[in-house]
């Protein structure tokens, strides 16, 4: 058995073409008759030869692969958006290089590598979003998306969720709802989605002038139901928070019932944010904001074909998406007397 | 502004050396004076250049590119195990090249895409695996290691958790535990894995001469809800089921509170398997099998490292991980009478 690779070479001698012919058959522009790209593909399918890409990327300079950053995986957000963003990236005909990041310091060293490997565009799905990063995305010369972060810079543009809104829009609900204690279960810092939507629940209470009790989780279940818990066991009696994404929504959910003894509308309503397929089970039913994957998706993928046919103009644009609120259990509480 | 990528050629220029002192100074195994490559950087630096990957791969032949080939992200344990799998290979040197399969078509148009692109070695992560399947990922002359499913043939290993030795685990228990009326939900009837648990399971019950009732589930929450929901409201009334995966096993604990009004552990003991964070949510308290991805991913590493130092021995191994089972509340049930 052989283990060398099949070449183009292999190809030629057993079609008895030239190897120009073997390469020309396989490329959509180049001239070729119909009987000698039937010879070259019945000895290529014999020797169950692929053809290879890499001397097509030395020409062009372009891989045909789009780098794509992640900050982790573990929040079903992600893991959904990255399927589909990947299925639409291979639809364009695209590759996925798929590079995960810690911190800013394997950042860097992210950037070098996609670099490295021609990477023809960027997206970025990270939390992480200081002036610097936005520099040094903007050195590379490719078009670079930011997905659900707000980096500016010369062809950076980003996607995201209409996050403060959002965050007013709660604010007002819950005013509606006759909320008088309303409380705020934050992301990490560095997560500046969740500090937009902070901002804006805040100043959707500074109009009431009603202060925000602010609670700090990090994004995960059980922070969340550590926080909350502690709250409770603190004397604190929310009857509305408000938490910056549905993983900690469904802890801050246990918490209130488990440690608190709490009914979810009665006495406390819950909105979370993400519309993870957790937030719509049973045990939960928690109101959340969808920020709609798939409209942030087919943004990123249309910025991405017109960067891409136009790179000269070093397209930046922000794009802000909607997010729908669907209301479910957790907040299904009648207008205020 | 300049759009074009900066080359060697532009940094020779700078540093006032020649292009071949400046790949040279980017290789860690050429010779080079410390004077020269201090030169080199600095221009480098300057200009902001990044080293082209490209040569390197037409004259070796190898891409630094592992191929990863996933079905889906949805189910937290695989973006769990693809979020430990990308560091561990980023550790080892290697750049990922995601591609995301649905059906064995897209996979073999996935295959022609990661040999085009010189990966050097492939680990699919699919619940798909026919004997055709085997056959070109053989074909491909690079080392495939299929992480959680069973295909066998020349350079493929695999790496996977005991399946068939859990279901018959969860048998025992719940013979212990006084079960009588033994229920199966299961996955869709391509996962591999999902039919080596029932097999177990079903074998563990054979030699008690009990026969257990088969639901059919599509490894999510809502097929769950759905088929145990259908099953309460025709009168089955189940006092132990061993679901496929931990996705339904929520889907089947919602559908035993709130369709049957059963309790559980008191009327029904629930087993589901992977161990995903939403198992320990105090709303579910699943017992499941950890399939340990940490030990599957380092398997797989190991795999991958001394497959890439011999690759003529087309080593073809199968590691078997003991999946540990975690206990919790929902089959908290003292031992039968």
């Amino acid at each position: 058995m052989t283990k060398r690779v099949i070449t183009s070479i292999d190809v030629a001698r057993l079609a008895g073409v030239s190897q120009s012919a073997v390469s020309r058959a396989f490329s959509t522009t180049a001239s070729i008759s119909p009987a000698t790209r039937e010879k070259v593909f019945k000895a290529a399918e014999a020797l169950n030869y692929k053809p290879n890409r890499i001397p097509s990327i030395m020409l062009t300079g372009r891989s045909g692969m789009i780098g794509i950053i992640v900050g982790g995986l573990r929040n079903p957000l992600y893991g959904s958006a990255l399927e589909q963003l990947s299925a639409g990236i291979r639809e364009a005909g695209f590759q996925v290089l798929l590079v995960q990041v810690m911190d800013t310091v394997t950042l860097e060293m992210a950037l070098d590598t996609l670099a490295g490997y021609r990477v023809d565009a960027l997206i970025t799905a990270l939390a992480i979003g200081s002036e610097d990063t936005a520099a040094a995305l903007s050195a590379l010369n490719i078009p670079v998306i930011c997905f659900n972060s707000a980096l500016i810079g010369p062809g950076i543009s980003s996607v995201r969720s209409n996050n403060f809104d959002s965050g007013r829009r709660v604010a007002a609900l819950m005013q509606e709802w006759g909320v008088e204690r309303p409380y705020w279960l934050a992301g990490p810092v560095v997560n500046a989605a969740s500090r937009a939507r902070r901002a804006g629940f805040l100043e959707g209470w500074g109009a009431k002038k009603l202060s925000v009790t602010e609670l700090q989780g990090d994004d995960h279940y059980d922070s969340a139901f550590s926080a909350v818990s502690e709250a409770l066991r603190a004397g604190h009696r929310p009857d509305g928070l408000f938490c910056s994404n549905d993983l900690m929504g469904c802890g801050a959910l246990d918490a209130l019932k488990d440690t608190g003894g709490m009914s979810c509308p009665e006495d406390v309503v819950v909105v979370g944010y993400d519309n993870i397929p957790q937030a719509a089970w049973h045990s939960y039913q928690l109101s959340s904001f969808d920020q709609r994957p798939d409209a942030l998706v087919a943004a990123s993928l249309d910025i991405l074909a017109r960067s891409l046919s136009a790179p000269d103009e070093r397209l930046s644009e922000t794009h802000v998406i909607e997010a729908d609120l669907v209301l479910r259990r957790s907040t299904s509480r009648t207008l205020a007397p």
